[in-house]
């Protein structure tokens, strides 16, 4: 299947490289490509230089916002919370009509130091805002619960004996996310409902923080036992 | 150990007959004792009169909300979120001094429908509300994650394999409540850190209130796999 990655950071890189390793043909979206391939420097974040990275990917290609979104069947926004709707704005809502939209990103607000606050919350939640922006897309919030390294690959920990949620008004749409995530390992995936639900899981950050504090690692997810 | 527990719906009933259950001298407090024992009829929760309920709990006393801050040596707040610190307010600061404050609540704010928003947030909580409000209480945030049932007895699910927070600034105290807790059989007890940590479990009811949507049941818990 095409996928089209939104971000070069860590999320985008890890579920791009996990994409093309399961046979799909992968395009990561920046926006400029030429800059981003000429840094030489580690992000903000404290992520090595893409170029690096790309070079040891060599399955994915790298192009703009909107190559990125023309490419994929699948969309996936790994941006920052508080870039997405930029991004996406970026990447066209033309070229993302009708298709399915993963959004991976959280409502992050840094600006008062760490833990951070959210931007969104309670009463709306950025993957309802991201539906709004983009009516015709079918958006379907999930995976924004765990590490970068537990969205690609949940069987590192526990053999994948942990949940995984799903959030989106099209049950289409989230049959499809379903199986690409049981493809990638995710044993347990929970349909909480329309985009609204959202919130939930967006919600879960500040627990998420305060266990990463507390357990020293972010290596570890939420089980929902029934 | 002697238990105060403020509030007697489902879940000051379901701690308190758990409490009596393993041989603490439990009082349940209320704004009126009188009035509480004279009502005939269901409660807007459902719930059937308290008078039934403490027929068949005989070990346990009703008295007023001084009366069982007076007679804990630890106190439970079971109250609804809503009205929790005009409760303990009730109760007496001065009857709280220096005691060991379980706080069980959560800040449900159901005047917009249902699911209900929180009516505290994000940058503050319900528990810190109370820690400020009783700063001579040691007060723990627990439980709010799960229904009572659970809270009271956790081995009725998966025998007991899922977890269970405590937030606050007192170790002691925090050891205290972690030790009642597992007397209880709350096997996996994680301490989160200070009060602020509260934030994250009550912002957990959002996803918690979605899960009792899409499972059809209040009885699951979270467990945190690492």
């Amino acid at each position: 299947m095409k996928i089209g990655v939104i971000g070069t950071g860590a999320v985008g890189r890890t579920l791009a490289g996990r994409c093309a390793e399961l046979g799909h043909e992968v395009t990561v979206g920046t926006r400029d490509p030429a800059a981003t391939l000429q840094r030489s420097e580690t992000d903000a974040m404290g992520n090595p230089p893409f170029a690096e990275w790309l070079a040891v990917h060599p399955a994915v290609t790298l192009g703009s916002f909107a190559e990125a979104a023309v490419h994929g069947e699948i969309v996936i926004n790994a941006t920052g919370g508080s870039g997405a709707i930029a991004a996406l704005t970026l990447a066209g809502s033309d070229n993302l009509a009708g298709k399915v939209l993963i959004d991976v990103s959280n409502p992050l607000d840094f600006s008062g130091g760490f833990p951070p606050s959210l931007f969104v919350k309670d009463t709306d939640s950025l993957g309802e805002q991201i539906q709004r922006a983009l009516p015709d897309s079918r958006v379907v919030k999930t995976l924004n619960t765990m590490t970068a390294a537990l969205m690609a690959d949940p069987a590192q920990l526990a053999g994948g004996d942990h949940s995984t949620f799903v959030s989106g008004n099209d049950d289409e749409a989230k049959g499809t996310v379903a199986a690409l995530l049981r493809s990638m390992g995710h044993r347990d995936v929970i349909d909480l409902g329309d985009i609204g639900t959202a919130r939930g899981t967006e919600m879960l950050m500040p627990i998420w923080l305060r266990l990463m504090g507390a357990l020293g690692t972010p290596l570890f997810n939420v089980k929902i036992v029934r």
